[in-house]
């Protein structure tokens, strides 16, 4: 039985998330006693490792979107089963970076793939498990790409390589699903200083363990 | 447009489908004069060899057969994009050793998954392309798994460590397609001398091409 609560963090590239959860997790340690897992989509375990590999690998040039969709959701539903449901089942706290609402962005308004069928796959690998709560981080694709092109450390993989065109169709996705799933979407301008943005991202996760 | 016309080859393993084709394919080139494509699945591109390699690891065993189906079904998205489609509207005679009804067979009735989801996710990556022609080889489990365990060259791999049971139940998955798809699947006796079961295996496969 599911006793913790599971809180995704969503938004196009270069809105912050990672920079946002590092400073979150601490913050919300002080104030909760709760157990805390954080971790990450595609990834998290070593299958769901592997399989991000190849959805990255700068060789993969010819991958079809519709296989790097079923990818994503192959890689989601081993990090679920392995990872995410056990902690849920042991009353921890969940957040995880990116989950399936990323699918339904970045392949559905992205690539261009039909919604229903990926929320269907969704349905699929999470036999119907839904986010208690979704930080969604809003950045515009300007600022977005300018912030991951001065990040001189991060490796480029072969998502970079897309063009503005699809970022700014990422966001647009993003913001449709926000008007759809008014309760579980929270939208925060991922523009404003860190400071705020983590003030802002805690008090909601409050608000979700108090209610 | 498809001009060719498309033949899988299925069966339990031990079923000898990979020398059949051996054996089949020279005899056939003598008869026709089309060109023609043998490849497999999982694999047949870059990128879904990977991603065989990924499902046939020997580490993986806390592989859930949800992700198991997922990879499959991506492999085979891929190897039909980059490779069986490309042939198909070259107007080819291509031959696929394992399509959609190894995941009915093997995930369905082996694991246990659900048919009629097998069948969306296989409508999904095919966008409803079915075989012309369905070569079913037929063998009972204790036979299969005998010729199996009697091939030393073969490398042991992770679906390899499957009981019988699985084995059993996958047969019985593949007969009741052929029951359902009488026009496109022939069940072929695999019990049968080699040559007696590519013979038979031929005149399926002239039937098709003079129709």
């Amino acid at each position: 039985m599911i006793t913790g609560k599971l809180i995704t963090v969503e938004g196009p590239d270069g809105a912050g998330k990672t920079t946002v959860l590092e400073q979150l997790i601490p913050l919300l340690k002080q104030k909760v006693a709760q157990d805390i897992l954080t971790t990450r989509e595609p990834g998290g375990v070593a299958i769901s490792e592997h399989i991000r590999e190849l959805i990255l690998d700068i060789n993969h040039t010819a991958m079809d979107p519709k296989t790097e969709l079923l990818l994503y959701i192959a890689a989601r539903r081993q990090h679920l089963v392995e990872k995410v449901l056990p902690a849920l089942e042991a009353g921890q706290l969940v957040f995880i970076d990116r989950f399936i609402d990323s699918s339904v962005a970045y392949q559905g308004a992205g690539r261009g793939l039909i919604k229903a069928d990926i929320q269907w796959l969704n349905e699929f690998a999470t036999d119907g498990l839904e986010p208690d709560l979704t930080l969604y981080f809003d950045v515009p694709s300007e600022i977005g790409l300018a912030r991951i092109n001065a990040n001189q450390q991060r490796e480029v993989n072969r998502l970079d390589l897309e063009t503005i065109e699809i970022h700014q169709r990422v966001r647009k996705g993003y913001l449709a699903l926000a008007k759809e799933h008014p309760k579980r979407i929270v939208t925060i301008d991922a523009t404003k200083p860190l400071k705020e943005v983590v003030s802002v991202a805690l008090e909601h996760v409050l608000a979700l363990l108090l209610a």
